[in-house]
């Protein structure tokens, strides 16, 4: 067969796998929304099978033959040079997926399957029961699972280089754990540091936040707001489920998930923005990667990087809400009649240490993961055992954040991830912080008026640089090649560090 | 191997399959519902996937040697007569199943999803220009299609036996195009004779059924109204679609639609009443069903004739109004002020030849539906050609309904089901009507007390009576032994003539 011929073979194996994989996802966004509670049941064993479809698709040996007959038709292992460039990165993500994939045996995968179903149970179960030893064997399954996929994968052999590393790579590729402690150190120090400055100052009381917001008005404001933000309802939609969430169903319908809480009116608001970041990602991937698996993002970190570029840079930005604060206050008239544009811009800036990560501001919201990464570092070297999780828990709460959690259910029992065997995901929220930031850097540089772009709520411009500096690479870079080719730098901490100092610094006045 | 490992292997595919037309299912709720229009065309692609591997598992080579394998270890081809009678009917179905599944090639079955996706297309477009002949090539595509399909299948050789009794099998199994005949020739005549008589009498003005009722208030009455009937919200929901329907996404989710027009009160409401009444056949399978090919209704007609029977004979009945109005009227206080159970009663029994078939009352619905299915079978005896069908359509809308319809849209375009090459489907509604009112004969004798339970707005012992006598069957039991069972009697109109007469000579005093 000439590479062309092959190439077409590949692309629609290609194809069908990204169908398969929509249609998974569709399964379970109907999950989280609209799925009655009689359906669960029958909804997991759809989802399992189409998952396995989609792995058997793609695992099955002709997807091995065509891309080893494409490698000798080259010689090139990177690819032919021949073909245009998108083809090149095509088959460079086919090839690292299909490697990751073959060297899980399909039992392994399986087995994996149901014990990360049964965790997930359990520690549903555990938290609501705020009863971490209930969850502990299951824990030590999927941990003992994490090991030996890791086992499987193989890590680089390099100085430092450790198992752990080979579940980093899942989610951040190149990237090892020493890179990221090497970065998350001083971030956790000048963090710490702003953080008990800012504690000293003593909270101040915001009472408007305390009213009364009815869900349904909540629901047509965060509505008319993803509009004003830009976003493409004829691409996608809006929804509410109990834990916010973006999720592709194809290239042209990104549906983005919000929750409502009476008197919580900036929860849904930061919420909506966060997952408008993530789906204007996912809107800008240019079509002629239409449906394939270059249409996704370089990596987790660089999709939170977008999430929180929008929720934080921009959604908790002072010119943000000179434009956009007077449209919320006509929702809610009464509510907000006194509120003026200083207090709400400090209300959506409130620095309180909290326990719960999802609820963190945007000072201590990295430190719940940097606590995070060093106990999954420990989980991994062996210096730490699963049993032992709730006491290093709070111990690393009291000295990261200056608080301690009581029960295990706001401790270690909070996030979902690793009863799902997600080890080596959370890094990615904080690397998602520093990314953002060095993009900002070159955003401002490229539009100077930016601050009057917002002040004017006008985003068009930012929307057309991120797509042609981010969104239109899709996956056909690394995080590292990309954050290169963006900024001419290398991972770094000081723009995140300055824009946070400078801005909360003048907030507290500390 | 024994025959139970055999069967536990069957049940496995069926499995599998019964999953994949569940996913394929969803993927179409969502299309109808909450789809951004951005997303059709992948979606297209998703469906024609699911759909291609249900068909491969189904007719891959292991099921038929599995299913012969079983012939053999059993003498009798029916089944193994030491089977429990469920798995014996489970053979018998998935034999049936699979036998229609591998009469037809592969390659026909993609070039059949193709022009059907195509012909719907075009009938879209062409009912929105009133341009049949637009959409003619694509009719004859997809008769062509439909005539090869039933030569595939085969038809019983019996006296009159036609192609056309090929198609009809899929939607009625055992009914043949002269048995039709036989019930429609009657039906038509007294039906035909009952309208001479009420148009005659003129038509009564209805005015409070013109006033203003907000979407989101039938909304809300319609929620409240499928839990007064007794659907399940645990397992099932209502939604809102262009067109409504219901889908079984799985046991133990069941889903309905509904759509709101701010000036028509009454459509939502029988259109909840009557995909209600499909939801409660669904839900009522027994759970040993559960995933399997026999957790479905006996066939289209039956299924219809739940529908109907809850849409017309309680929906429309005094009765059943008489604890349903005082609820309604809470809903719509000022705009039903002045209207009393009898003027209501009236207004949802009121018959007024229209052209449509979803429009048009219990008394001409079943002219419709015979117009439609002699015109199928001179389509499928060559007497019609499909270019000459608008003034066919034309002569017999006079003839039965008494009125003639000025444009192609409102006649030979008006209904799907041809575009998608469904033909054999219509007379399913009828036989829906006639099933109910022979089946409502029995449920009378047994529940005597049933106008005073509908009175009282008390559907408890109905709904026991129909999961007994029906539901538990499942596809168990053809339509003809369903139906035997429950009565004890053979397909007949005098049930279903003798209600509509003594109903409609009652009211219209004709």
């Amino acid at each position: 067969m000439k590479s062309n011929e092959i190439l077409e073979k590949l692309h629609g194996i290609d194809r069908e796998c990204h169908h398969l994989e929509k249609v998974s996802a569709l399964l379970q966004w109907d999950q989280e929304t609209y799925l009655p509670p009689g359906g669960e049941g029958e909804r997991s064993g759809q989802l399992a099978l189409i998952q396995s479809l989609a792995h058997e698709r793609f695992t099955a040996p002709e997807t091995g033959r065509l891309l080893e007959e494409l490698g000798s038709v080259s010689d090139n292992p990177r690819g032919d040079e021949s073909l245009p460039s998108l083809e090149r990165d095509f088959l460079r993500v086919m090839r690292r997926n299909y490697d990751k994939a073959v060297k899980l045996p399909v039992e392994f995968v399986a087995s994996c399957v149901r014990s990360e179903a049964l965790s997930q149970a359990a520690w549903v179960q555990a938290r609501r029961n705020n009863d971490f030893a209930a969850f502990l064997p299951h824990l030590n399954t999927v941990l003992e699972a994490a090991r030996k996929k890791a086992g499987y994968w193989g890590y680089p052999n390099g100085e430092g280089a450790t198992l752990y590393d080979g579940l980093l790579d899942i989610y951040e590729p190149d990237m090892k754990a020493s890179d990221i402690t090497r970065v998350f150190t001083p971030l956790r120090e000048r963090l710490s540091a702003l953080l008990g400055r800012i504690a000293a100052k003593g909270q101040r009381q915001v009472p408007f936040l305390k009213a009364d917001f009815a869900p349904e008005v909540q629901a047509r404001y965060n509505q008319a707001l993803i509009e004003r933000l830009g976003f493409d309802t004829s691409r996608g939609r809006l929804d509410v489920s109990a834990h916010p969430f973006t999720t592709s169903l194809g290239a042209n319908d990104i549906r983005i998930t919000t929750r409502y809480g009476r008197n919580n009116l900036l929860s849904s608001i930061f919420s909506t923005i966060h997952e408008s970041g993530h789906a204007f990602y996912e809107m800008g991937f240019p079509s002629e990667m239409g449906e394939s698996c270059l249409a996704d993002g370089a990596s987790m970190a660089v999709h939170e990087s977008q999430s929180r570029f929008w929720e934080n840079v921009i959604g908790r930005s002072r010119p943000f809400w000179k434009a956009q604060l007077p449209a919320l206050k006509a929702f809610f008239p009464e509510q907000l009649a006194m509120t003026g544009l200083d207090d709400f811009y400090r209300a959506v800036n409130q620095v309180s240490p909290s326990l719960i990560r999802v609820e963190a501001d945007e000072v201590s919201y990295s430190l719940h993961i940097i606590l995070r990464f060093e106990l999954e570092k420990e989980l991994f070297s062996g210096e730490l055992a699963a049993e032992d999780l709730p006491a290093a828990w709070r111990r690393r709460m009291k000295e990261f954040i200056g608080i301690e959690n009581e029960t295990d259910a706001d401790g270690v029992l909070q996030d979902v991830h690793w009863s799902m065997g997600a080890f080596g995901y959370f890094p990615s929220y904080a690397l998602g912080n520093l990314y953002g930031l060095q993009i900002r850097q070159k955003l401002i540089e490229d539009i100077p008026d930016y601050e009057t772009k917002l002040a004017e709520g006008s985003y068009k411009e930012i929307h057309a640089w991120l797509k042609e500096r981010i969104y239109v690479w899709g996956k056909r870079l690394s995080p590292q090649e990309l954050l290169f080719k963006i900024t001419g730098e290398r991972l770094s901490v000081e723009p995140f560090l300055n824009y946070i100092e400078n801005k909360y610094t003048e907030l507290y006045e500390c």
